[in-house]
């Protein structure tokens, strides 16, 4: 297998974008993506996508984007495991290029959200769960995530607080990211007096809905250093993992955390030869509080049941023992779901390169994104690392 | 790259299975696929599937067939590409073991239809077209494929009777194929007084709408060689290529054929070194009977404009010049969509073996599957030969 680096990253606006159509959102992030390697070809592309189908009555939405990107005749594929297909489709481009099958592949994910009724958005959200089994009988994801965060609290005495503090300090991060969907800060008070959505999850504990993409290129290594535009640090993956488990959150061991995140990471380390000490910044699946508290401990910056406390105690700011979420992550930044898993490792190779603004994490060398698809029954973590 | 093989091979019945659920296709094609290839894991999975989320509702798909297959913590990935989600998936797999990724990768193609009112399904498969430029203008798939056929024999003089042709011999290979949706000879007669359903397209000219399932499992070849279980010819993967078209139908320079064929073909050719003489056997992707002349044409098979008189000529027939869906196709065998490039290559294997059964071709030592998607959006072509 071949070295494979990230040469190209384009980062869309997020938000609720009436103006743009699925194929400006995609279009656009692939061009600039392109544009920034400076490549003038691309052999392979994929399109991480969640459900199209649904938001925007659209499947078979690969051709389509490379039709729109200029391209023809070439392979061009939609990958779809729910909130992580873009870190899905993402392993596709990398595993392609590593093969020696293809040299210069794009990956984008891209989302569509905000032209329906939000009834029917969360409608479409709800299909990443069990529909048979969870779905038929009422739950969605604020459910889901309510009961670990009951579970949780419960087991360890997280409390309120800390689970505020995750939105306080992700909204903060969001503030300073030109492209995020919220510029917004909040404080404690604010978050306590927000709907109740799904007890004890509030409204700022959930990400929104979201329109917006993100694109990114794969060369291998080898080549990668030869281009001749390079104007910052190269940046290569130096390991993946993904993993599944349970669709249904019923039918896992324990609720406290989620045992994929935990296996897809242990295969990321592996194939890295990094261990979390090594790993200087991290953008992480928050598409709930609970559910970044869960993956710090998850992944193992933190022991189990001590995420709530080390985010109270600012350990995951900017500055802090492990940046989380510089970006302003899902809670900040906004939800595109097809788009997250890639613009979580588009803002990381930003790290690596020192681009990421008034965000930048100091001497970031080796980054890690997790990205977590429905009640954690697909994880995907990868880890770059600056060559 | 690693050399691979098809090491098992899991067919499922085709037809309208309301008594089955989409998990049930997909388990048991899957364990069929695993039963025969004697393997005791699996470490990675794709699962091809064209519409679940408007068909089932339901997304997330590929842990889901992961976590009822009995399997949890490995990749499971889907994949859609409208018709030729199958073998996008196929592609995948191939490429994933190819790279010295996984050892043991599965790859299960399923579509659940019937569930649900046939003018909802009819609008679940119109979401592969244009929906922006075809779909609300209110042109479906038999509505395209009739502007093909038209043209074809305006330009070729291709008859009526050429197009029943290949709904005469595709029934007449599914009446002996025990997996097929019909068992139902058909003859011009019969196509002549059936429904017309888009001028000059009849009833007797389109593929069913079928639930079903197919799965395959890929390993290195040098692995394959090991196993202990071989009880028939070992089956490699010679080439594979995939192609891209414009989305919509009147974007494209030509109506009389496919480009992305033609592609796609020319890539596995290259990859396989083969030439057009060498292949025995093909199954061709007859969504509708015109798609299976202009596949033959576009894969040199036969020169452009004179596929209808091939195959009225009985050229394509078991026996033939060259056999084309000795399975029945798509038109009699049924077309499950995202099943629908899965089966083709089993079906394959299963001739490259010798375990056709009544539809064996004799001495069939390399044969070729052509996956179509969309009106030709998506084509994949895949080369595969007995070691």
């Amino acid at each position: 297998m071949r070295d494979v680096a990230i040469v190209g990253i384009g980062i869309g606006k997020f938000g609720s974008l009436w103006e743009k159509s699925f194929r400006d959102l995609a279009v656009e992030a692939s061009l600039d993506a392109i544009k920034d390697a400076g490549v003038d070809h691309i052999d392979s592309m994929y399109v991480g996508n969640f459900s199209a189908g649904t938001l925007i009555e659209q499947e078979h939405i690969a051709p389509l984007v490379a039709d729109y990107l200029g391209y023809r005749l070439i392979p061009s594929t939609r990958v779809e495991n729910a909130c992580a297909s873009g870190s899905s489709a993402f392993r596709m481009g990398l595993i392609e290029v590593a093969s020696g099958i293809s040299d210069v592949v794009l990956v984008v994910g891209a989302e569509k959200m905000t032209d329906i009724k939000t009834s029917e958005a969360l409608y479409s959200l709800s299909l990443a769960a069990d529909r048979e089994y969870e779905g038929y009988q009422g739950i969605t994801f604020p459910g889901l995530f309510a009961l670990v965060a009951k579970r949780h609290m419960f087991e360890f005495g997280t409390t309120r607080k800390q689970l505020s503090a995750v939105a306080i300090k992700n909204h903060k991060n969001a503030y300073r990211n030109p492209k995020a969907q919220f510029h917004q800060l909040v404080n404690e008070e604010d978050i306590e007096n927000s709907p109740m959505i799904a007890d004890p999850l509030r409204l700022y504990d959930c990400s929104p809905i979201t329109d917006g993409a993100a694109a990114v290129i794969l060369m291998p290594l080898d080549e990668a250093k030869k281009l001749s535009n390079l104007h910052h640090p190269l940046v290569k993956v130096s390991g993946i993992g993904q993993a599944n488990d349970t669709i249904a959150l019923a039918q896992r061991d324990s609720l406290v955390g989620f045992a994929a995140t935990t296996e897809a990471a242990k295969k990321a380390y592996k194939m890295s030869e990094k261990k979390i000490e090594d790993i200087d910044v991290a953008e992480i699946h928050d598409c709930f509080t609970i559910a970044e508290i869960c993956a710090i401990e998850d992944l193992g910056f933190f022991p189990k049941g001590k995420g709530g406390e080390a985010v109270e105690a600012g350990l995951t700011e900017i500055g802090g023992k492990i940046p989380i979420n510089p970006s302003g992550g899902l809670k900040g930044k906004g939800h595109p779901v097809g788009a997250t898993g890639v613009v979580q490792i588009a803002n990381i190779v930003e790290q690596l390169r020192g681009e990421a603004g008034e965000n930048q994490v100091k001497n970031a060398k080796v980054g890690l994104a997790q990205n977590l698809g429905g009640s954690g029954a697909t994880v995907v973590v990868t880890i770059l690392e600056v060559v």
